[in-house]
This record gives structure tokens, C-alpha cells and sequence, in this order.
């Protein structure tokens, strides 16, 4: 059991049952999810014990949201609850050659209003062996980019391993900054950085030829960085992708099998299921062994309804070895 | 039949379903709904044409909503669909002594951005017979308040009946106006108000002491005013409630029976049945028959789930008449 | 045990959930029922042995209709399975001030054109000790008063005791005759009849001035005639209503307590419950007994959804003796 | 913007959610499909005024059709409300190896009874760019067949473009006239063809030995014809299929590329929504680019449940350029 | 904020939707709860520190039942999960005069099988203010009686008050020992205790002829007891309570306010949540507040699907001032 | 029709819908089902008439559990229904790489404590033409052992033929006595064994090198034994099998085809379907068909929710013919 820091916003999931489209429908389900929180909640599954930062309304939906974190194992009481709202967003679960389909709806939720000074940095990194950000809070509001530099400065002073997903999104990042006037700073204390290269020319406003050519420019310009990693993704359609990951260090590669993944159930936060199998292997300090757990948690993401994994360290590690796959098991 | 034009804002609703609280809903029943455009959906359910003037967003939640309307029979030629978001509003479903509640979400909706100059005036009230307005819209913006402004000049220019329902709301009016600043103005045009002593009190920032001053300092101050309607609401629970009405003109009363309303299904929008019931009799000029219509939507208005009344004209003269009240009819 | 049988149509329900209108609903829960076929359920949930008589589609949706009647413990044997479609009717629960709805889609079913010549009387009667037939069947078609009329007579000859709901449907009665053309005969073979003043008003075209000068003339012109029952509802809604009846003989009353029901959660077949709790009583000879055995079974079907009372004797005794009511059982 | 007419049935649509047979299920979801409706839906989906013409009851089940035409974005003005009963059909999805199965319970609808005499072809037809009927309306009643010709003369009158879907089905055509003593007449007015050589033989009682042999004939007999089309379905399993068409001048070919469509979420209306997009396409004659995105809007209907497409133009567009399959879209 | 200890068992629930019988319904929904543990969570949910004592199988059921105490806000550091089956029991909702029935499947669970050594009373205990047991955990097996009573003589090892509800149950005690072999060590802990004569007589094999009888011999035997609790409920109907709750100490009377309570949505827990209020109330020192807060507790719990009350302090301290009962909150 | 009697548990089955984790579900879908009640299902909706014996609670659960076996089709006159629980499985759907999984919560069943002698064996088998049972309860206790060893002499006395599914489960077996204890009594009785290699060891306590060694030695040893069937499933996941069956008599072998069954609904129940298909072939003596028919069988139940296969003959063998694969019927 590890302790681990994730932080970022966790917005209120809206989505038609029944592959229903949005013109259609009648009712939505409900979830709470966010990419970091996401990926806390996985590791959270496994008997970690994860802190996730973020803010909430003080609604009965904002205490719903951390109640839900909570069901999912995450200890929940240093989110700050304050007036305002809660991001949303409308999901319309794609089938076959039709796309998934996301309304945002999130401007000026109460995440982006955070304060960094609300968190006793000493209190909750207390003994923490990781923390996890991904891009898409600096993207949201100078408070959350502050918010998001000042986390992973203080993991930094407690040598604290920092994992980065990039994440680079274009429709986010409307509130007058460009990434690359953000990002590099959060980069330059992140230790395991997810990613690929149009990540990279994003958020440091390069033009990298390709992967190669950005590996090599960052293990040089970001010396605390010890991996990157990469996922692959073909889209046959809606329903049917293969997918595999790697792990870069400054020298060696760490392939991943592929999958191949037909009647995908629900693709939103497979990314983020990756990622924790990834930090859950990591911290076990074994590369090849990390990337092959973090793929297999992504590839059974895709059969479970929600943001978020929920499957055991066993039913992984029996991906990961080929077992009894699709058996009824008693 | 008659030509009636309604303009005001339409909200995403979003409910838990069976009685469910907000903590512990894991699903969301989808209505779309608005005081104005449930008083029209009423009208139009009676075979008037009734065109309603809002904004939504081009996203399919926005075609979502104007279809919703047009499948109510509403005319949703003249809505605008334009970038943004759409106001929602969460409400959970009171039972016994638990009140409903309702949680807002609807700062910044493309509604709030309406500009009076995109409309075609002309064609939208040509031979038009009424238009309703509520207290709502010029509480939320001043384009809001400036949109509501000119439809009434509009209206009065060309002998329109202008009802307005003043539904004065303490949790709106954030933009800086005073109602006094701005409901003065408005009532000026409005032939027939919807209102007790208290929203007299709050829009015209006075202190009546009660209804009768009210009614008295109304007709001396607003010339064009031919009626005031209040209705009157006795709550022994969320389940269980009174209702009863009344018509006043400048020296007449006309009274409703009062109904005894137990076993509530959906309280939301039973003013609005009322006040669609109010403006259909109006327009057929007998005040009396108009208060006992208006009153018999209202009251059935609680026994249909969602924002709009979906009852015949023919079931609320039933319920007028006492006849074949809790019958199976075959 | 007692073997009793029952004969009529059993239609398709369709009703929405949630107290939702036609209009606005997406959904319909299904359930398969008839008057007599209700009667039946009942009776067979008290462990008799009923066979019931009916037509049904040889399609899936006849099969399924088949299928629910066995499940509630019908002998389905004898059902005929031929070329056509069932009988549907789609049914909208009322609630509070609002009536509940029934529209009929039952012309040329199957049964419509059921043959009296399809079924062996001697082998279906053979030690019955009760039949049971509703004035819908004579209403529907030549072809059924034919059925119904010969069942009555092959139950005559064998002394079986024969009940009747004799059930006056003004919207019935489309193929040419008149009631008083089919139902007196009919009648003739009746040793129970359940009836009020207007069904004998409109079987027999007369003009009685109430029921006792009705109850007279019943019991000197019938003279198999052994009783004459009656309910009395009182609707102070859909939600609410009040009810009793009445068992005469020639010159005896035996009247079963009021209940006061409020919170209704399903009216159909009410009628069809008293009427299975009064031949079960009956045919343990208590007319007291009887009577207030059958109002209870009606009233405690108003609680269970669906068109069929499914509960125990020991339920129904408890209600009757007034005990545990409104209580936990555990 | 076209102006565009469509006529025919439109059904109330039962099936059972989430794989289930008739026989087991509780619930059934409702939809209102038809096949001219379908095709009128998908070509209002995408901005052009359509005009549904057909006939429903005046019960509320007849308003609840006539308002989700109206929803879906078609001109309901036009449509006769009368005493009587809707037509149905019953869908059971199939899976896998098991087909899906449809019961239809149509006779007697008022659409059978509809009357040419009740509509104003002057006001209805103005200006109208095309109009669309099939096969399934003349073979249902000779008031069908009489209204279905009379609406072809007056836009041939016109020179209204007309499209025609023969689809011929044998258990249809049960009122006493054969195929071919109605359908050449009509064929004689159609200027745009969708038909395969089963279609033709039957229509026109012929023996043609292939599709070669009927299209040289076609072209020869019908003078206004300007193109047949056809598509072809591959049925690996009902969850699997591959589809084609082709578009068929006298002496040209257009042929669309092949989809191949797993994991299908509902194939009713395909066709329909192939025959939207052909008919959107040709009226921008480029009989190409027609085949292309009629034939994406039948692959796209696959994944979208109930009886209508709804995806715009740009959706159909993507699949037809090939990208973003399978995305998720933000 | 409080620290208080619950101990007891929680069980999955199984219940049919919208009043349907278990002999009909196709469909379950699932809560989990238990006496105790439902005390908890009103507890935790007014923002105590509440650690609730307990077992749960190792199985995903049991790890959900875990997550949903959670969820409530319940601290379940301490739960043990072990190999085994969870206790179930199916509630079916009565109506009207049809009663609620309770079928239990609870023998051998793991709960039964606790083990006081298991846990660490110094680390569980440390700074508790309350503990609160119920008499339904003595009565499962002779180990439950001993984790009972090892809790109870531990907390009173430290100055904690005990609350206790005595709820004998006649259906448990079945492990071969008498209540009042087990119930006197127990009480003999318990500073307030919930129960009525029958409980009294029950748990002490007495015959106390009236609950004055009971209350003077149980102060003067009960040398530690500070007040006794009661409820009174009428049950008019499963729609329709009314009750009250009484507060003695040695010689004072404390009464609540008496709620009707109509339309009522699900008694369960609804003697827990006011027990619950009463514990929160008597922890401040105030017997009359907190009889009335624990009542109104207790009536709000009616209006509330599940288990757990789940409504704030503001709630029910609205509903003792009597303010906005049954209004619209925005 | 034959006649035939299987025996054999029926638990209640609880699953979470729309391919829902335990972890997460917030309901549950009931069906009833067991392995040897699937198959008499089977048998009797191709319309044998099939006694099935086995036991329930008293509880309207219990009475449930029959009803459904009665709707099915199947005779149960014979159930005892006595005090005590039903057994209950709770089955969560697997999709993709992610396995089905099942909780068994059976212990203490009322089935196993059935009693032999409180069956009229003579009644039951009167005329009997075939009886299935399975391994499964000769491994819940020595009373289910005795019970099904009573049955097949009983059976074997009156020279009908035995059905015997093997069905090894590790798991089982927790009453004191081996497989091999058991198992060769009850073989040496039956006629046609559904058996693989692995369940051969465990029955017989051998180590067969290959499934050949264990047939020559079965046919040598077991002088009663016809047939031997086995059938083969490849997992490519769990949402995509190949599934194909061979007959083996003495000296000749049967094969199936392979069936490639994608996009899986339920995969429970589809041995039983095989055995059902199987058996009914082999009563109509055609070892081929019997074994294309019941591998067919087993085929379309894979599309089926539930436990049961519920497809007629007729759909049954379009399959086999490769007929209308994915076809719309109409």
C-alpha cells in the first residue's frame, strides 16, 4: 500500500442509456468522474490509499460528487466544498461507426476558483510516495495552474515521485495563457510524464518531427525526468479498437502486448485506468512489468460502464497472463 | 383559436426519479421547461398557435429543447440557437413534510445573451391576440429586461392583450438592477397581472400593507390594467395542498372554487397551467368562467409529471363541472 | 379445493409508468388481463383449480399471454391458439382530480370469433363446482353470446353453480343486437348475478326506480336466482375512493363493511377481486362471510399493480378481522 | 432548403428493451415509425421543409404520433386526425444468430381509410421540390392505392420531382387486387427508382432473369425514369451485416463504397434513412456524391435506436470522407 | 462533531419497484442496511465521526456494502471481510391496507461469526463520546452476544455513553439462549435506552403490567440509566402513520410533537433515524430538543427511499420550527 | 410428445443490468434458473410434457420460483414446497476480455433436504419416456445424492432412458463424500452421458490420458451407456465463442458444426440448451440431427437473456438449415 496524491476536477457525468443519442433521450445516468480522479479511484481499488484534491459545490450534488469518491475508496477530507457549481458533462456513448459524442459544460465551476493555499501541503503529503496531475487543470484557470505548480513544487521538496499526464486538449486553455507559457515550469517537476508527441509540440510549442526526435529533446531539457509513456489507439470504429502502450526511459523501451478490444462497452477513462496501472506498477519499480499491467487495466476499462476501472489486481494480473479469458469463473 | 406569443427563458430539468433524494439518485428524468413557454405549451395543447420566443444553444441539448417544444405543439420558428450553454435546473421531488428543491445552474445561458434586434417584430405579432411575459426574464440580464421591454412596447403599438405573471424571485435580480428600476416600466404594458401584495411590494418597491391597498394604488397607477389574479396556496405538505383563485377587476371580484389537492405528483408548473388556463378564458371574455378554467389546469396540473399540463380542454371543464372525478373513463 | 371455470377475453395492457400521460410517455409496462380471467387468478391463488376459456393469437404475444395466466396458477389447457391478434387495451392511471383512461384496440381479436363446437363440455365440466361469466363476452360478438350461452346451459344441465357479473358496457354491443335480445337468457341460467340497478335497467330494457323494485321482479322472474350482489364506490378521486356492497337473497341482506382507500395504486380489476372472494366465499356457503370476504379482496387489490389481486387468504382474513394493518411483517 | 412531400403509415412501434423476446418481456418501448415518415424525418433532420402526409386517431395515442413526427422536425399540418385505430407492429430485436421478428397488428388503421379528397393538393404541393412514396401504401387498401396515385398525378402536374421505394411485400396486398393492376400506374409518375429485380418481377408480374434484364426494360417501359437504385445487404448475423448500393441511369452506374457494420444497434429504418440521403443528394444532382451519403446515412442508422436517423449532415459527411470513425468528439 | 461507535449487522436489501409484489416483480432494487448501522449514517451524515462495527464476506457484494457505509460518510476502517455470505432480506413495500413484508435470509452470515478479539477497542474507542447497539446483535448467535457485550463493558471502561434499542425480536434467539440470559448484562452498560414494555417484558421475562410498572423497576434496578425512550406509532394504513416519542428520565417526561404522516414512501429505518436524532440531540445535553429533533428525524425518514435518512440538520430542524413544510425550495 | 422428468435445483438468479459490475449495480434482474429445470424448459416449449422435481421455500419467493417454472411450461405439481430458503446465484455479465462471474450463496438450500420417499415415483414416471439429471446434485449433500439415485433406479426400473449431464464442479462436493463415492452408482444408470474428459477423471477418480482412453474404458465398464456427448468451446472473450458438439455411441461418431457466435448476450444456460436439443433429438433416434439440432439449440441461446433458451423448433432449425441468418421476419 502506497500513498498517493491525485488532484484535478471531477465533473458530473451525464449520459443517455441504451446507446440513445442526445436528441433522443429521456433520462441520463449518472456518474462523477475526471481524468485524475479516475485514475485515483483505480488505485485507490488496488489498496492504495489515495488523496484526491479538487473542490465541490456545497449542493447536495457537490456532496453527492465527494460521497461517490468515497464509495470508490478515495479519502475525500481535504476536498473543499464552496458555493458555486459543479462541472458537467454530457456524454453520448458512440456505437459502431458513429462517434462518442461530450457537451462540456464546465465554465466557471467552483474547481476553477481553487486557491492553493486552502491545502496544508504538510499535513497531506505527509509520507506520500506519488503524486498525479494531469494537463487539463493548468489548462482551465490561472488559480488551477497555480493550484497544479504549487502541488507539485511541494511534492518536489519531499521528493515525492511526480506522474504527468500531458493531456493536451485545444477547446480547454480560453483564459488568456498559451500551454507552452504553463507547462514547461509543471514539466520540469514531473518524473513520469504521459504522453505523445503532438502532447509535446503543444504544450512547448515545438514542432518535433516525431517521437524520437521529442524523446531525445526531453530526457536532455528535463533532467529529473525518468520515463515516458505512450499509448497507441486504432479506431476500427466505436465498437472495435486495438490499442498497446510503451515505456520510454532515456535508454531502453517497455512494449506492451496489444489488444484487441470488439464490443467496447464504455472507452471514457480507459486513458485514465492506464495510468493508474501504470503508477501502481511503477512504484513497484519494474518497468516492463508496469506497462504490461497498465495496458491490461486499460484494455477491461473498455468493459466497464463509468468513468471509472473497477477491477481487482487479480482480474488484471489474469489478463496480463491470458487467463481465463471470457470464462464464466464460480 | 387564437394567435399568442410567450417569451421567456426554457430550462433543461433534470429530476431523480421515484421520490429519490439528490445524494442518492444514481439517474436524472429529462424535461425541458420554463413559466412562459409552459403557459404557451398549454395554450397551444388547446389548438391555439402559440410562437415562443427564447434562445438555446446549438448543441443537440439546444435542438433537444426546441423540439420538446415543438412536439407540444408550440411554434419554434422564431427560437434562436447561437454558441453557449443552456440554463439547467435540478429538482428533486418533495413527498410528506419534505419540501421539493430546486437547485439552479443557469448563469451565463445563451437566454441571458438574447438581443431584442434579432426578431422580425412585425411578422412575429402579426394578428397576434396575446402575449405573456413573466417577472423572470428582466430579472436575469439587461438584455433580458431590454428584450421583454421592447416585445411589450411592440404589443401595445399594435393593441396586443399583454399578460404578465410578475413571479417575483429574490434569487435572481444579481446584474445590478433593482426591480423597481426596471418591472415599473413593464407593468406600464400589461393588460392583465398575475401577482400578490408581496411581488407588488418587491417590483414596485412599496410597502401595501396588504392585498386591497394594492389592488387600489395598481388600477389608480397602471391605466391599462383590466385585471389582477392571485391565487392562493394553503401547503400541509409537499403532498397535500389547497389551491384557490380569484379575479379582480378595478371594482369586481370574480372567486374560483378551491380544491383540496392530495396525493401531488409534480407541483412544478401548476401556476403555469393556471395562468394558460387564465388567458384562454380571458380571451373569451367571461372572467368567472375564466378563473374556474384556469383553476381546474392548476389543479389538474399536479396529477401530470413534468413541467407542462397535458390535459384537454374537455378533462378540465370535466373537473369544472364536478363530473366523473377518480372514473375510469373507456 | 373447489374446480371452477371461468370464460372471456383476456386482452394486452399497455399502460405507462409512473402516473405518465399517453401523450408524453415512452414506455408501456405490459400485463394480461379480462374480467373473468381476474376472477379466475384470484381464485386460483387460493389454490382451486380453474380452467379458463379463452381465445388467444397463435404469435409469441398469445403465447406470453398463455404463458402469464398458467404462471398465475390458470389451467390453460383448453385455450385455443389460432390465426389473428389479441385484444389490446391501453390503460392511463389516474391520479388525484385526473381520471384514469382507457382505450380500446380489441375489435376482431380472436376470441371475437370463438366456436362453442372448439370445446369438450364434458371433459372441461366434469365435476366443476362453479362457472363464472361476465356480460362482456355477449357484448363482443354473435359467435361469443353463442359460447357464452352454451357454457351456461352445459353447466346447467350439471348442476354446476353458475355466477354471473352481468357488467353493462354501453361501448360494447356493436354486431346488431340489443342486451335484452342475449342477456336474459343468459340470465335464465345464473344463480348469482353481480349487478346494480343500471345493468338491469340495460339487460333487460326496463326502467326500474332502484334496486329494490329491481331486486322484486329479478327474484320473481328468475327463479334459479339465488343472490344478487352489489358494490357501492364512492370516488372522492382517483386516489382516493370509498367502498361496500351488498349480497341479497329473495329476502335477506348481508352488507360487508366500508373501506376508506386512499393512496390508490391500481383501480382495474377491483371489481373482478370482490367478484373471485365472493364465489370463494359463497361456495363455502356464508353469505356473511362471503361478502365480507370479497370487499376485502377488492379493496386490497386497489394496492397491488397489475390487473390481478395477488394475494393470500391469510392476507385477505387479516384485513377482515382488521389485524396487522399498515404493520411490518416479518 | 427543398420543400418535400411524404406520404404513408406511420405505426406505433413496440418492442422489448435490451434483447429480449416477446415472451419473457414486461415493458415494451414506443416509438412512431413508417417507412415514407423515416425517410421525411431524416431529410427534415437536415434543414429541408417536409410535409408528412397520412392519417391517425384523434385519440391521444394519435396525438402522441403526430407530435413525434412534429418533434422529429416534420410539417404535421396536413395530417387527418379520425375516429379509429392506429396501426402497430411489435419488434423483437434480434442478436446474434437469431433474427429479429416483427408482428404486425395493422389492419383497419385509419390510414387504410384515408381519403384524397381531404387534402388540398394546391396549398400542399406549392413550390415542392419532390415527393416520396413506397410500395407499402398502395398494397395496404384501394383508398391507399387511390390517395397514393392522386398524389403522384398532381405533382407529376407539378413536375415535382418523385421518388418511389417500390418494396414489395408478399403479405401485404390483401384487399383484392394483384401487384400489377396498381403499381405500373403508379411506377408510370416515379422518376427515381429504389428497387431490386425481386421488387420488379412482382410489381410488374414479370420473370426478368436479372437485374440487367429488368433495368434495360425499365428504361424502356417507363419514359420519366431517371434512375434505379439498389442496395445490397450481406447478413452475417443480426449484430453483423455488409452494405452496399448503386445508383443506375440508363447508362450509367454510381456505386457507393461497402460498409461493413458490426455490433448493430438497430436496423430498422435503414433503408429508409439510404433513401433519405439518395433523395437529399439527387435534388443537388451528383448522382455520385448521393450514393455516397445515402449509403453512410443506412450505415449510420445501424447505430442509432428506433425507427429514425438522427445525424446531420456533417456526421454523414466524416463517415463518408472516412474520418474521425470511432473518435470521441469534444 | 461527535465520535460515536455503531456496531451491528448490515444486510443486502432486496426490493421490488413501485409497488409491485414479490410474486410479480421481474426486478430488485438494492440498498444495503441494518438497524445500527442506519443510526450511523444519519449520524455520520450531520457531520459526527461515526465508526461503525461489523462483518462483510470478502466477495464484490461485500466490498460494495462496505463502499455504500462509506459512501454515507461512516469511517469503515475497522469492518472486518472475511469468507462467507452477507445476511439478505427482501422488503416488499406495502400500500394502503396491504402491510410491508420482510422475508429474511440472514442465517449464517459472516456477521455471526464475529469475533471480539478481532478488533482493537483502544484504538477504536479512544476520545468516543457515544456507542450505540441494538438488541437484534445478541440475538443471532452466542458470538455476537459476546462482541456486544465485550463492546459495551469496554466503552464503559471509558466513560462512553451507551445507547441501546432493545427491539426484541421474536423470530431471532435462536442459537439456544433466552433473552434474559443475555439482555440484563447488557442493559446493565446502557446509560439510554430505546424500548418499550413489551421490549422489557421480553428481554427481562417480566410481566410489568404497564410501561410505568416497567420504568420504575427499571431505574431502580438499572443503577446507570439515565433516560428511557418510546415510540408510539398508529398505523391508520402502510400510506398513513401517525407517531410520537416520549423521553423519561428517572422523573421527568419529555413528548414530542405528533406528526401524520401521509403518503408515505418507505417506513424502513424510520426508528433508526430517530434514534439517531436522538443521540445527536441528548449529546447535547437537551432532552426536549432532542425528543423533538429525533421525532422529526424519525418523520422525515418516511419520505425518504432506503434505509438511511438522508437529510441535513437544516431539514429537520425546519421541520420541528414548523417553517416551509411542503414549499418549493430554490 | 414424450414424456419427461428432470430433477435438479432451481436457484434464484440476480443479476445487474446493462453489463453493470456488482461493485457498482444498483438493481437486479431476477430470473430463476438450474442447470436440469434449463433443459426441461427447453423440452417443453418444443411442447413435451416435462415434470420437473425438485424443492422450494414456502415463501412467495418460493411460490415465484414455481409460477415461473410454470410459465415456462413446465409441470410442477410435483414441487414441494417446504420452510426454508431458496438457493441464489448472483451472475455478473461479462463483456470483452472481461469474464462473466458468479457468487453462489446456495448452502442450506430447501432443495437439499429433499427427501426421496415424499415423491410418488410410480405417478411421476407413469408413461415416462425420458428423465435428465446432472451431477450438480449428487454434489450439494447426501440427501440430494440419495434423491437422484432413487430417481435413476426408478427410472431404470421402468426401462426409460436416462439422461445424465456430468458436470463436475471443484467446488461442490462439500458434504464428506467424494465424486467417485457417488458418481459411478448413478452412471451405471444412465443411457447417454454429456461428459468431457476432466469430468470423467473427477467422477471416476481416473487419470484418462485423452478423452478417447476414457470412452473405450466408459462404453467397457458402463454396459448400459448408448451414447457419449461432448461439446467444445473456444473463448476468444467473452463476448465472442466458437462453440461445435460431437455424439460418440460405441463405435461411430456425430459431429456438429462449428457455430462462430458473436456479440454475446448470455451465455448462461447454453449447455442446458445443448442438452435440451439433444435430448430431443435423440428421442426422435437420429443421432446426427440430434446433435446438429442441439448444437444449434445451444447456438441461439448465447442471444437469449436469461437462463432459458426460449426459440421454437422452427427457429431452431432455420439454424441449422443456415437459413434467414439475420433476416428480419416479418
Amino acid at each position: 500500500m502506497k500513498k498517493i496524491i491525485s488532484l484535478g476536477e471531477v465533473m458530473l457525468r451525464l449520459s443517455p442509456p441504451s446507446n440513445e443519442r442526445f436528441f433522443q433521450t429521456r433520462q441520463l445516468d449518472i456518474e462523477f468522474g475526471g481524468s485524475e480522479a479516475n485514475v485515483g479511484a483505480a488505485l485507490a481499488f488496488w489498496g492504495n490509499h489515495v488523496i484526491h484534491l479538487t473542490a465541490f459545490p456545497t449542493s447536495e450534488i457537490g456532496l453527492s460528487a465527494s460521497a461517490t469518491l468515497r464509495r470508490n475508496g478515495i479519502d475525500t477530507k481535504y476536498i473543499k466544498h464552496t458555493e458555486g457549481r459543479i462541472g458537467v458533462y454530457f456524454l453520448e456513448q458512440g456505437a459502431m461507426q458513429r462517434s462518442s459524442k461530450i457537451i462540456y459544460d464546465r465554465a466557471d465551476s467552483v474547481f476553477t476558483k481553487i486557491d492553493e493555499n486552502d491545502f496544508d501541503w504538510n499535513e497531506i503529503l505527509e509520507d506520500a510516495d506519488a503524486l498525479h496531475w494531469s494537463g487539463i487543470t493548468p489548462a482551465l484557470s490561472q488559480q488551477c495552474a497555480d493550484f497544479a505548480l504549487r502541488a507539485l513544487k511541494e511534492a518536489h521538496k519531499r521528493s515525492i515521485l511526480v506522474f504527468g499526464d500531458l493531456n493536451y486538449r485545444s477547446n480547454l486553455w480560453k483564459y488568456g495563457k498559451k500551454p507552452n507559457e504553463i507547462m514547461p515550469d509543471l514539466m520540469a517537476y514531473t518524473n513520469v510524464m504521459i504522453a505523445g508527441t503532438r502532447d509535446f509540440n503543444n504544450c512547448l510549442d515545438q514542432e518535433y518531427s516525431g517521437f524520437e526526435a521529442a524523446r531525445s529533446d526531453l530526457f536532455s531539457r528535463f533532467k529529473q525526468l525518468e520515463y515516458i509513456t505512450t499509448t497507441k489507439r486504432e479506431s476500427i470504429s466505436s465498437s472495435h479498437n486495438k490499442i498497446s502502450a510503451k515505456i520510454y526511459s532515456k535508454d531502453k523501451v517497455y512494449a506492451s502486448r496489444e489488444y484487441d478490444l470488439s464490443h467496447i462497452v464504455d472507452r471514457v477513462g480507459t486513458g485514465d485506468a492506464f495510468a493508474g496501472g501504470l503508477i501502481h506498477g511503477l512504484l513497484n519499480k519494474d518497468p516492463q512489468k508496469a506497462v504490461e499491467f497498465g495496458m491490461a487495466a486499460g484494455a477491461l476499462k473498455h468493459s466497464v460502464p463509468g468513468d471509472v476501472l473497477l477491477c481487482s489486481e487479480e482480474e488484471i494480473q489474469e489478463l496480463v497472463l491470458g487467463e481465463s479469458i471470457g470464462k464464466i469463473k464460480r
